[in-house]
């Protein structure tokens, strides 16, 4: 199927859930310029939506509001069926609970303006998981954002099986048309991408403190005065691309290669072939796309020194 | 065991192993404004480092010198005796292979001046297994950097059982007068902290690549523009206290907490026990001391801002 509209030419969009992420996906569409139409069950919603989308109203501004953007084009509207009735996208962002997720988006599909596309907010469920009580799974994608909605950039687009594949490119060209950094993934990972990376990392600190390893304070200071520096300019990949001097990444895997069966963490490895070696080197290639090492590595600390810098700590 | 001069009172630091991380640490030590003797039995070490300290040098610049500081107080002196003749703190940084670490250690100790406190840069042995031909295993500690070290302020330390204690806390206070930020563990953790928290994610991260699952640059994309964009500012735990909305870390986990059970990594999650998560939030709160959940966001904004702008990137 084909959606209705052109990603250019959409004006209204529905929030149907409106905490932390709704709300904060809220705020993102109003300062783009949107007419923002929020709807959720639970009470005192409205409040709550107003004061998340107060907070981050600053940010947007200093970051520079669309023409025409204004707090007052938002609606909160307490009946499903009038919140959608001109919706041309739809952003669902209730809570991670399956049953309900897989019943709202049934309801939101019988009520949705035929074709409009409906985007899922779920920071973990599969399409295929929560699309099985809707008539029209074929408009149905998983947009996963992340905390909060209205700053950081990335969002994980990926169907289901039944999603129709026009779906799927729309609703990333719908989000890059907003300013987002998008991910089309070609089948569905639980987690997604960036999720299953960091709950791999938040396991294993809750392992440490469970297990009295290290301390709260201890954990978030190794990681913002640690790598977490170095991972807004280059990802862990091309980090570690550096972490081998000029042989780059093919050194790195050569040299700490073995660490991989060392008890680093609770995470078994996966075996380092050569076909798994190659894989990775030759993304650090296509990711470095000419960059040598030297000029990565100026990258890098021309980065780590503006972080510095911007955050007060240089 | 005290050591014998006092931390204010060093000038000279032995750099012994001078790739990637000992070059990037004798930079970092000549821009404090000490002398710097380095040492390396490697084939061409001399000018490799020269790069290094050349290629380091307008970061450390534009950070601000320390008085003094000037590339000609680098020596480079091929034989040990003599570049250990003057040293008052040596920081080791040999490839990671265990037992070169083993014979290295007990070369320097022999050669070292009695007392001087010998620091290694070891990414993941513990000191306990580094330590065993030395003679004075009292004043060998693990001082562990990030890439660059004459950028990353992390440094974490740590002894083993046969460490003095006044050499743990020596150690410390050294790194932390010259500018590092210092997690001192009580107990070795193979990994320390901040490697076993991105080994977990580099882990899943090859899993993924294995699997088909994600590119490299998917993966770097993710973590660049998703993530990594929270990390340097409040690292993961505090990050998560936000996700609560006003909740904190307790809605977090109350909320989220059955996720844990969910295949979103291959890293099965520890027992969210009441201790467990009473541990967790308790020091979320002792973290945070005293801002509000809304003081947190407000500064977790603008530090995704700032970072945004620096990078060029808003």
């Amino acid at each position: 199927m084909t959606p209705p509209i052109a990603v250019a030419d959409v004006r209204t969009v529905c929030c149907a859930g409106v905490g932390v992420i709704g709300g904060g996906w809220a705020a993102y569409f109003l300062a783009r310029g949107y007419d923002v139409v929020a709807w959720d069950p639970a009470p005192g919603a409205d409040d709550r939506l107003r004061h998340v989308v107060d907070a981050a109203w600053p940010a947007l501004t200093e970051l520079g509001l669309a023409d025409g953007a204004d707090r007052s084009r938002l609606r909160f509207e307490p009946e499903l069926d009038k919140a959608l009735a001109g919706a041309e996208f739809v952003q669902e962002s209730a809570p991670e609970d399956l049953e309900l997720k897989r019943r709202l988006l049934a309801d939101l599909d019988a009520a949705a303006p035929e074709g409009v596309v409906i985007g899922s907010s779920t920071s973990g469920y599969g399409m295929s998981e929560m699309d099985t009580l809707a008539d029209h799974p074929e408009r149905l994608v998983v947009g996963h954002p992340f905390n909060p909605p209205y700053l950081i950039p990335l969002v994980e687009v990926v169907g289901s099986e039944r999603t129709s594949p026009e779906v799927v490119a729309w609703a990333g060209d719908f989000y890059r048309h907003v300013g987002k950094s998008v991910i089309t993934m070609d089948r569905e990972v639980p987690g997604f991408i960036a999720n299953r990376l960091q709950e791999a990392l938040w396991r294993e600190a809750l392992h440490m403190v469970n297990a009295g390893e290290a301390t709260v304070e201890q954990i978030d200071l190794s990681i913002t005065d640690g790598p977490g520096l170095r991972w807004p300019i280059h990802g862990p990949m091309l980090t570690f691309h550096l972490a081998g001097g000029q042989g780059g990444m093919a050194h790195m895997l050569d040299h700490f290669g073995p660490s991989l069966q060392s008890p680093w963490t609770r995470l078994v490895s996966a075996e380092l072939t050569p076909a798994l070696r190659d894989a990775v080197v030759d993304g650090c290639e296509r990711e470095a796309d000419g960059r040598s090492i030297d000029d990565l590595v100026a990258e890098r600390d021309a980065g780590v020194i503006a972080i510095l810098r911007a955050l007060g700590r240089a």
